[in-house]
């Protein structure tokens, strides 16, 4: 009496207007798509909300809606930094990312291929971090009321008692970043814009839990962390000048950064430190934990090449400072207007 | 040194660009909006990920995302919507809802004075339900790319140990709904093709879980419940056809439903089974609880037409039947196709 085994075409397919209407098409969708690649006993519960275990820690929460564009960009697609971005914001919180729930927003005509390649990146993901995708929801509206498929996770992660942070940046701590700045954002831009010269860049699109739970393993002193998605390092630093009144200062020649990246800020007069990242993190570590802290990075693989980037200081006024490569100091504001939109 | 005081006009401005750039100016919205309207000690922690206290009970987790056209209707807005819908789907899993994150994705060119009447009527229905909105997301995208706002919201709720939800119906189990069905698909269909005989109709957005732990607490036997929204009280129950392996006989006669929702399903030709609900849950129920249940129900100021509208019945084959008006048996099938896009 059931009928809801009719096969969806993954190949030539597209999704239309029922499957989001509640009925038989998206019980489809969900079973033969959804279920399948993001398989766990959580999502088989098959509830509109999913029960989890009992947890005795405490517990994260954290949110991100992704509206990248193009879809499909060098080094990943907007599934897989949607699943990356929310386990990265409960990283840097000191969490261990544990559940994933997602919401598409897909558009009428969306190929079914793409959207089972955006998916299956998704499932991979998730996987590789050892996070469960337990609850989700589909909508499609109509042609031209979306741009292809926007996707929202939100995870919940749990930290472990003796993780303190956040705590305020210190006079004398140590600014750390685990790597190259800009890749994503020049990644996207340049696919956007076809400029062949970047197209070498892919996006640095990473879970960064594994890297950072042996960073707090080496110094449980970190004070606090934030990977530098949108606004870049720029509104990370100026949002922690605001928060905890503090003053930091950047020194240009210590910031990675590859060529191909300097050159394309270069010609379309962006700063890199505007530019998003998908797979860094920056901390604030006091100094005495600097050595360990830089040993165990740089012996993972996604910190090869983490170095230290400047200091807290002590001024009068909160903000962000930077020593320049020609010497100097300049401020490093906020990112203002929008140089680069739909970077994530 | 940091300028983010500047004032938005929430009279004659609007959302561009910028404000999704992760630099000033969204902090300026978030500080000036979303933080003065959800206020709350979570969110005031302004990182990307809240910390939650310790709990010592079992977690439900939720997520829906909400693409209703119009975003202002009869009854409701996009934003008590989300807030309502969130947490009902907590509500219906036996959950206490108390945390729920916000995702916003915003067009280019939106009124500031539309998102504020949003934000506040979200703000509002969370502080009715006693649940916070702890974290948040804003993107922008460009005008055309999305239509209006969207808004995804992630719940997470605590059971309490006693609950023993969902457990497969029984035969001899009753069917029970707290109320009129079909209201919000007509308020919003009517709106939108503007017909007039069926303006008096509200959406019947409200938070079930007021109502919801009462009937727990004179009903523990409850087996399940859902709120019939996208699909309608068709699409629950051939759910839980499926699920459990069940049949279920509805009554048409008993199913509670306002004359001018009755006309409109007439001169539409749909399924007052197929249209989407807000504030409606259907619960199954032992026989020798229902007494106590409708009680309650009755006594609430959701529940007052509380009915029962059906039985689980012993049938070879699982499936949904009903009764009708004029007597005989007919299938209760699945929405096909898509008849109200875009209801939630």
């Amino acid at each position: 009496m059931i009928k809801t085994s009719a096969k969806l075409s993954m190949v030539n397919g597209t999704i239309d207007m029922s499957h989001g209407a509640g009925g038989r098409a998206m019980t489809q969708l969900i079973q033969q798509l959804f279920l399948q690649c993001f398989d766990n006993t959580y999502l088989r519960q098959a509830n509109d909300g999913v029960l989890l275990p009992r947890s005795n820690k405490r517990l994260m929460m954290a949110t991100d809606s992704y509206v990248v564009s193009p879809l499909f960009f060098p080094g990943g697609n907007i599934g897989e930094l949607a699943v990356n971005g929310t386990i990265n914001d409960l990283a840097v919180g000191g969490a261990v990312p544990k559940y994933l729930s997602v919401g598409f927003i897909l558009e009428e005509g969306f190929p079914l291929s793409d959207l089972k390649k955006i998916v299956t990146s998704m499932a991979d993901a998730a996987k590789r971090s050892g996070v469960f995708i337990v609850t989700g929801d589909t909508k499609v509206v109509e042609k031209n009321s979306v741009d292809g498929v926007f996707i929202n996770t939100t995870g919940i992660g749990e930290l472990d008692d003796e993780v303190t942070l956040p705590q305020a940046p210190q006079v004398g701590d140590k600014i750390i970043i685990n790597g190259d700045v800009g890749d994503h954002g020049v990644a996207i831009l340049a696919h956007r814009e076809n400029l062949s010269f970047a197209t070498t860049i892919a996006s640095d699109t990473a879970a960064l839990s594994g890297l950072i739970a042996a960073m707090l393993a080496a110094a449980p002193g970190i004070r606090c962390m934030r990977d530098p998605t949108r606004g870049g390092v720029s509104a990370v630093m100026n949002e922690w000048a605001e928060q905890y009144h503090t003053c930091f200062l950047l020194n240009e020649a210590a910031i990675p950064t590859k060529m191909a990246v300097q050159s394309a800020c270069e010609l379309m007069g962006l700063d890199v430190l505007h530019l998003a990242n998908e797979g860094k993190v920056i901390a604030v570590c006091p100094h005495e934990q600097i050595e360990p802290l830089l040993s165990v990075m740089r012996a993972h693989p996604l910190g090869k090449k983490a170095s230290i980037i400047g200091d807290v200081v002590d001024e009068v006024h909160p903000g962000v400072l930077m020593t320049s490569c020609v010497g100097g100091r300049r401020l490093v504001d906020w990112v203002s207007g929008e140089p680069l939109p739909r970077i994530c």
